[in-house]
C-alpha cells in the first residue's frame, strides 16, 4: 500500500487553510499521497462539546495573531475574514459532493473555497458570492448548488463528520498517518516525522 | 537593557514544565535573560472564559499525546499525573513568596515542584506530600507554608495574575518578548525569533 496521510478540515477554519499551502509540499517531501478530508467542523465541535478559539475574546484576539505569524513563515498569503465565522455547511457539502462525483474537480474547487475566505476575504455566507466565486473558479454554480442538496451528498457529508468524532477529532486541521492522530497545522514537522518513520 | 523574555507559568500546567525544560537552553542560544513569571492559571480562566482542554473528553486524551510527543523531542521525562488536576494556589504563593523574600531560593524551588508533579507524578494536592518534596528540596516546609498565607503574598499571587490577564494571557505557558504575547510550549522558536530580531 502506498504512504499516506489524511488530511481533515473545514473551510472555515483558517488553520485548515494555513495546513492546505503547505500539504503538497509534505507529500512532495515525504513521498506519501495527501488524502483530503472535508468535514463539518461545526458538527464536530458539536459531538465533542469543543469550541472555535474565537469563543474566548482573549484566544481568539491571539490565535490571528499566531496564524499570521505561521503564513509569514510559510510565505502565503492570510487575510482576516470579517464574515468570520462562516456557515460552511453547504460548501463542506460540495466539496464530498465533488470526492464522490467528480473527484477531478475536487482540488479546484478546494483551492478556490479557502482562497475566497482566507485570501479575498469574501463573505461565502451569502450565496451570490459563493456564485460568483465558483463561476470564476470553472464551476457551474446551479449545477454545485444542486449537487449539495443530493441525499447522497448530505449524508455523506454526516457520515464522514461522524467518522472523524469516532476517530478523535475534536478540531481542524487534523491529520492522520494510519492510527496516529496530529491537531493542527503547527503540527506538520511531527506527521512528517511520522511519514519519515515508516518508509 | 538587557535583552530579556518573561516566561508566564503554573505548576499544574504540562505544558509549562516542557517549557520550563527548555527555557534555560533559549536564554543561553539568545543571549536574553529569562524572567519567571509565576500566576495562577485558574485565576486567569476565571476572569477570561477559557478552560483547560482537559474539560474536552477528546481534546483533553490528544493533548497528553502530543505532550508525549514534545517530551520524546525534547528528551526530557514526562509523566501523566494521576492526581491531575492539582489545586494549584498554595504552590503559586509559595513561588511568589519565595520571587519577593528569597529570590535565591526560587529557581530550586520551581524545579522541585515541577518534579515532583510532572516527573515523579506525586500527589501535591496532599500537603504532606508537599512538606515531604519540600523538605527533600532543601527547604523548611514549615517556614514555606506560612510564606504562602502571608497576605502580601496571597496579594501578589492576585496582583500578578491580573497583570496577566490585563495583558492578553489565557493559558500557559505564555510568553513575552517586549509586548509580543507567544502562547503555548510549542512556540519557543518562535520567541527565539523575536529575540533574535532584536539584538
Amino acid at each position: 500500500m502506498a504512504k499516506a496521510f489524511e488530511f481533515w478540515f473545514d473551510f472555515g477554519s483558517p488553520a485548515s487553510y494555513l495546513a492546505h499551502t503547505q500539504v503538497a509540499a509534505l507529500a512532495q517531501a515525504t513521498g506519501a499521497q495527501a488524502q483530503y478530508r472535508p468535514m463539518l467542523l461545526g458538527g464536530v465541535f458539536q459531538a465533542t462539546g469543543n469550541h472555535s478559539p474565537a469563543t474566548i475574546a482573549a484566544k481568539g484576539a491571539y490565535t490571528f495573531i499566531d496564524f499570521d505569524r505561521f503564513a509569514a513563515r510559510y510565505h502565503v498569503p492570510l487575510n482576516r475574514n470579517p464574515h468570520f465565522p462562516i456557515n460552511t455547511l453547504t460548501l463542506m457539502r460540495g466539496a464530498v459532493g465533488l470526492q464522490l462525483r467528480e473527484p477531478d474537480r475536487f482540488m479546484p474547487y478546494v483551492d478556490a473555497v479557502f482562497r475566497a475566505i482566507w485570501v479575498d476575504a469574501l463573505n461565502l455566507n451569502d450565496p451570490a458570492v459563493v456564485g460568483a466565486v465558483l463561476q470564476a473558479a470553472g464551476f457551474d454554480p446551479a449545477a454545485l448548488l444542486a449537487l449539495t442538496q443530493d441525499a447522497q451528498v448530505k449524508d455523506r457529508l454526516k457520515a464522514v463528520t461522524q467518522e472523524a468524532v469516532e476517530r478523535g477529532v475534536f478540531g481542524a486541521p487534523t491529520f492522520f498517518v494510519g492510527s496516529q492522530m496530529f491537531w493542527g497545522q503547527d503540527r506538520i514537522d511531527f506527521v512528517k516525522q511520522a511519514l519519515e518513520a515508516h518508509p
